[in-house]
């Protein structure tokens, strides 16, 4: 099993979390640690503005085994996505991550279903690459808007499933497949899956990594949830390189007398 | 986590795999033991026609670690079936499984998409459970047949998704869901899934196990798809028991500035 | 377009609507005459009972230009429906149908999901056709079932594509796929389709007709509904014998300055 | 039922057609008129350039009947197109549609999937708008670049269900639906639709109207197909106003001896 490589680093697992909506600290502390991730997003402003549930939030996590993909959550536009990126990468540095450049890159004017603005996404990642962040930006899954980031220097991209916290699974199928076959950066499917079956096909379909939130942590038992997550994702990655038998529409041809095993 | 108990027997997995279609017997055993599985089906017939491939397939598994499932593959009526049954239960016994009473029941005269007969399924059902065996039946995913076998003392009913080593996935979603809210009996998905997600997705829908065969076989790399099989099979009953969240249309209604974690 | 023949009668139209469940019998008879049906089926026990909503149900309709399909809904057993369909025979009779044979043969005990009971559909077909009655027996899509019923002379089989007024639309595609393949009798989708979309997907599969009921009596507007539907079995019908194109992973390989049309 | 109204016009027909790809120009032209369409769009570029099969391909068309939608196919970048959507205009004037401001606006460098490009596209709506054009932009499913789109003047949106030629039908209906929720210009859902049910399928999601070429073009026989798009579009219209029956889970709950017709 090859690592997913982000920027020049390595990690184990391809499933990354996020630490906002839990019933409580602990919750979120136990399901991080039953799902595997190594990376947690984290709102920098809602911890900068000590938003209700967010107090202490990014104290409670252990930084030296967790690697921090500080988030713009909360910034309608590309100026201020980029004052909050620049805001995370202070936090990182705070928290003990000195060399941590990462920023996943949310530019969202809707506030009705969440979805993110392509142009000024578009604009934010320019400025954030040149500063010199390795910026993951979270998308309509537009293959188009896809190629374009990439071709900017983003570290990722982050095509969205369906609608954040929606639970709708994988609406968009047929671009997430084109958008994992042409991209040359790593492809993590951001938002929308609500169960372990469609994290496990976002996976099959070709996508390098997911982040998964809402569904591990508002499900009734976080903690079991983050697990299956976990499992699943990288049950789709193994799948996706084993080779999996092709659709028929009959079954198979074998006379019901005859095996195919050898020695 | 609760045990898959089948006639007063319990196991952890509840993903159970096949013996037939490996490239090779190593690589049968190789992928048993990735997959995590404690019940193997064993094709009476083919072991003792000495078909080819399957000899010395029974003799290569370790029937100490491992629970056989003789299944009555090649029977196209209620007659052969309850024939063939009777032969497994011997079989099992010469292997050291003295008490092992279990039969797959299949009877299949359609020799195109193998589907099950269920007037024939249901007679080869009433005797052999007269005889005293633990029937699990394989049946096309019909919740009325599933009832009739339940009341007739079947110990599992094992609907199909779609057609043998089709590799579809579950193309009766509604019936599969209905069969395992009514059942009172095991209800293990039988047939038809190709994937990890398809798998998960059987679990999500209130199956209590599954039956996997040609897709780890007859995958490129069956040892890696036996592993992933087993974490999405496990992965789906996690989640089905961890209360996912629900589906919604549009994303979650929370102002971008407020979080819902506690302490 | 061929015409739809049926135990040797002819319709030129392929969607079949129900009698029941409308707000008003005026709008019954709209809606009727807005989908353009020919085939009407009526409950026979409900009419015969007076059942709430059935009095003078049967008159209502002009029986000289639509054929009468009385059917044995709410029966629960062979012997019932067996009754009920000689009964929906005299029925016919007094309508001034003398030669109408037809019966949509219902056997239901499941009052939950109102889904059909394979066993006593079977000897009820077998014992009505013996009688020379023309059975269309409605079924759940198992593929064996219908090439049983096929073989002792049912003159369609109607496999349901979900429960009864779920309006869940085509929840076993591969099964009425299959059915419609294998099937020389025609199959007639009956049950679960909720919209035109729905309507024309059944017809793409291969399906040879509908009966739509509850989608069209229980629309807000039953009559665009009814219109809508009749419109939606036909664009289905003559898709299938269109030749559709395939579907394609990539767009259409031509290069964007070149075209086809010859002349 | 009302008109389809774009830049304060009225149509009928819900469904546009192409004039490209088809067999023959004769077919072309049955095909035409068998959709009942009244809007046709033309690939000026082509036909400027006498591409194969392009000749007199403008001229075959009865525009005194249809009205011309030109496009800017073939064209990699916003000032192409723009260019192009000059030529257009002039086209539909030399053909007697004086009045004629309409383009589709077609801006694609990707000739893998032809998916349009989101930052070239409006770029280039931005400019015709200024120039006088009702612009109907093709581009992917992105509800937040279709408001940009109506923002910024736009006369329709017209997001594609899945890649051009594809057949795919509608991959992205979450965001079909957004967008057909949430605009206040029309929605025409434009490639990738190869079926009948898909047509009715993108009408029912809440489309205003839908653009099919290859599907009827490249069917074995397009005239049959033309005939069932017509009718399966304005299926779906009819039922998307009809007010459908909802999806349940269960069967209708109600006593089978009882219905519920009044008088």
């Amino acid at each position: 099993e090859k690592p997913l490589t982000i920027a020049g680093r390595a990690f184990r697992s391809r499933l990354m979390t996020g630490s906002g909506k839990y019933p409580t600290l602990k919750l979120m502390r136990q399901s991080i640690v039953a799902s595997g991730c190594e990376i947690v997003t984290v709102a920098v402003r809602r911890v900068q503005a000590k938003a209700p549930g967010h107090e202490g939030l990014a104290e409670a996590l252990d930084w030296s085994r967790l690697w921090m993909l500080p988030n713009t959550a909360g910034c309608q536009s590309a100026e201020e996505a980029v004052r909050v990126a620049r805001l995370g990468r202070e936090m990182a540095k705070l928290l003990g991550q000195e060399d941590n450049n990462f920023v996943k890159l949310e530019v969202i004017a809707d506030l009705k279903y969440l979805l993110p603005d392509p142009i000024g996404t578009l604009q934010a990642a320019e400025q954030l690459v040149k500063e010199g962040f390795a910026v993951l930006p979270y998308i309509n899954a537009d293959p188009q808007l896809a190629k374009r980031l990439e071709a900017i220097g983003c570290a990722t991209v982050m095509p969205l499933g369906s609608p954040i916290g929606s639970g709708q699974g994988i609406r968009n199928a047929a671009n997430i497949e084109i958008i994992a076959a042409e991209s040359e950066v790593p492809v993590i499917v951001d938002a929308g899956i609500g169960t372990p079956s469609e994290a496990a096909y976002a996976m099959e379909l070709g996508a390098d990594g997911l982040l998964v939130n809402s569904a591990i942590a508002l499900a009734e038992n976080p903690v079991a949830m983050a697990r299956a997550m976990g499992q699943a994702t990288e049950s789709g990655y193994l799948a996706r390189h084993a080779g999996r038998i092709p659709v028929k529409h009959e079954a198979i041809a074998s006379s019901p007398l005859t095996g195919k095993v050898g020695s």
